[in-house]
């Protein structure tokens, strides 16, 4: 392995995952090179906070805050990019690309958005964009959808790929806390950043599921086609009524391949607490995958944090650099599929969407209610699973239903009709349900 | 991707697996080139039992009973083995790697006690073997741990990879069922064999463990250095034990690293059942996996059956069409590491392991039998998490104890002294324990 030089890689951004891929590439630089057969070594580092990555790396590798200065370094060939965000970002992989770098990014949103775009000036520049970091951190779920079960026909990706909202609903489950006080708790440890929107409106999850489902289903990535629903609503009686029915509440980007289109949705969930979805805990992630050969499949592992990220940057950076000057033809298509192989399915609007239901609504406690509801139901050819009906004291009482799968559009017809019954209070609450079957 | 020619495949043996390929193939032609890039076809299968095969695919393949035939033939790229055994697949498989061709097999006694010499004769002729399936079917579980976590120290793996234990110890739990009761049930459904020896008694776990092991510490593959106990000896009372505790028995593979060599390990395992692992229910598999950067992860999906392994051996010979003309350079090493960075740890014998323990005995229901038994714990540094004591009528109790980690040799001599203790009656019921922490 010796005759092969070393691998030369420019790093950007140096916040949580550029130290972390610092410093397991340091550390496990002999065990790295004996797989890689080769070494690999930063060579430069730009970042905004020079003297944040001096203090670690010292003099040993020159530190820039010019982007553009390592991106264009002839000596260059790899560049890992890991500053996020969505501008800056773009153009840099993309001059990256242009001057014949390979890239590896952990940057979701900008896959979300522009990866068809970036994917296709890496083919025209005949390098490679690995992203194994972007979905589920250190999960090879890239890689094991990608490769690992291409014999498949894939039927559905279901995942607990945000670490904060799985973080949020396993306290609320464990603590029987609100979701503002556990989202303080999560913001004061750590878990949850001052902003955020992204990680509990589900626009992360979004992100990562359009990235999912086009390697699953070979479709361009096509974020904005998809439907987004996050935790915000979700009450503490929710998370009790789901516990008592045998399910639990969890936040599930969803891609469901049907005879007329893909969905693709990211909303609260219930699923059976048998499933090994329902046991990831914490901010773990966890990918379920349905292929038509293989049956279910799950993994899981750590989504986020600086080594678990950086065990897929560092993994990615080992892919490329076996790959580096092979012909394009010997190499993993970016999007799993060849990119003249990309079709275009419909992404079905959530009116279309097939799928269970929890319904809780407060009623007066009176006669007749429940054979109301019960005819707008069956009117609306909805079959109901089970019923739980609670006594909650001033005349009023509380209905719970799980709903058999059924079309959202008559569920939200259904759902108009019963609350224009008088004696229903408020707006029916409605979480959609997965037997994951 | 039009401008490439057809892969073509040499199919050996068409029992359960053999057949699942074939109709995963085929039904999954269009899906599998638009990610392979060409299509792959199999162009002649060998089989003892002809009929069988041209059954199911007519005349569209000539079928032959002559192995060698198919080995040899000039215009077969991939060689398929799904023969079995270890000793007409090893020569069978040095063939065709002799005349140039690349190998998929689902075999993993053939790699557990020749993969060694099988992967040097590869290397010379600069062809792949590829052997995804032999472990954990349809679970990508080499692919993750081989090109997924390259840039971890692995610490540890622990797997239920043996469907046949892990459906009957389930159903002992559920239904309260006796080893023998179930194990006939198991022969009635399928799951387990006429002879089910290899599995019930972890050989099957330790041909896989061995190969899991190489690829995640960098070692050769040791078959013969696995300590391997099987399930026979698990009664019903032990599955309760087990429960009452915050535990389930589970037959585990597991192969951990200390600083003065490698554990490697088969035997019934106690863990806590809020692991991912103890909900792994019925004939399914799941491998966990800790690395120094990662974490824990684990990879869960079905260990057997038809159409899921072939899902694994599909993969494989899609990895193998990308990567056949490409310089072994480029290619992923067969044992993870380059075969001159593979090293000799020592592998440690069962007596210098370190586990937790559950022990079950049966005393005399008399003063100071406790305080005996405790004293010896205590002469040998053994450190008690917990203990259950039952009146079991006439003047007999069953102490239960769990142990934490301690060195197996120190346990032995321990158990030793207690059973030469005059109170207690049989032999101690030893089962091994891990927190998988």
């Amino acid at each position: 392995m010796s005759h092969l030089q070393a691998i030369r890689v420019g790093l950007l951004g140096f916040g949580v995952v550029g130290s972390g891929t610092w410093n397991v590439l340091r550390r496990n630089s002999n065990e790295i090179a004996r797989r890689a057969g080769r070494r690999i070594e930063i060579v430069r580092i730009a970042t905004r906070t020079i003297s944040k990555a001096t203090n670690v790396v010292g003099d040993s590798v020159p530190v820039t805050s010019d982007l553009m200065e390592v991106v264009r370094d002839p000596s260059i060939d790899i560049v890992v990019e890991l500053i996020g965000g969505t501008n800056l970002a773009k153009d840099i992989v993309i001059e990256a690309l242009k001057n014949g770098k390979h890239v590896v990014t952990a940057n979701k949103a900008l896959l979300a958005h522009h990866g068809n775009e970036i994917f296709k000036i890496a083919s025209e520049n005949k390098v490679m964009v690995a992203f194994e970091a972007a979905v589920a951190g250190g999960i090879p779920i890239i890689k094991s959808v990608r490769e690992g079960l291409t014999a498949n026909r894939i039927q559905s990706v279901a995942g607990i790929i945000n670490g904060t909202s799985n973080f949020i609903l396993s306290e609320m489950r464990e603590k029987g806390l609100a979701f503002e006080e556990v989202l303080k708790e999560a913001q004061r440890l750590g878990y949850a950043e001052a902003d955020p929107t992204f990680d509990i409106e589900g626009v992360d999850v979004a992100h990562k599921l359009s990235i999912l489902a086009s390697i699953a289903f070979g479709v361009p990535i096509q974020f904005d086609r998809v439907f987004s629903e996050g935790i915000t609503q979700i009450e503490q009686e929710d998370v009790v009524q789901a516990e008592r029915l045998g399910y639990r509440l969890k936040l599930l980007g969803i891609a469901t391949r049907r005879e007329n289109g893909i969905e693709l949705r990211v909303h609260p969930t219930l699923i059976p607490n048998s499933k090994m979805l329902a046991n990831v805990n914490g901010a773990m992630n966890a990918v379920m995958v349905r292929g038509d050969a293989v049956g279910e499949t799950l993994f899981y592992g750590p989504g986020a944090g600086s080594e678990p990220t950086a065990s897929a940057v560092v993994a990615d950076i080992v892919d490329v650099t076996r790959l580096h000057t092979a012909d394009p033809e010997h190499r993993v298509p970016h999007l799993a599929f060849q990119p003249d192989a990309l079709e275009d399915y419909k992404i079905l609007p959530i009116e279309e969407a097939q799928t269970g239901y929890y319904l809780r609504m407060t009623v007066k406690d009176q006669k007749g209610v429940l054979a109301d509801v019960s005819r707008i139901f069956a009117d609306h050819g909805i079959s109901i699973n089970s019923m739980i009906q609670d006594n909650k004291g001033n005349n009023l009482a509380s209905l719970v239903f799980l709903i058999h799968q059924t079309i959202e559009a008559s569920m939200q017809r259904a759902i108009q009709q019963i609350e224009a019954l008088d004696s229903v209070q408020n707006a029916v609450k409605l979480i959609r349900l997965e037997t994951l079957e």
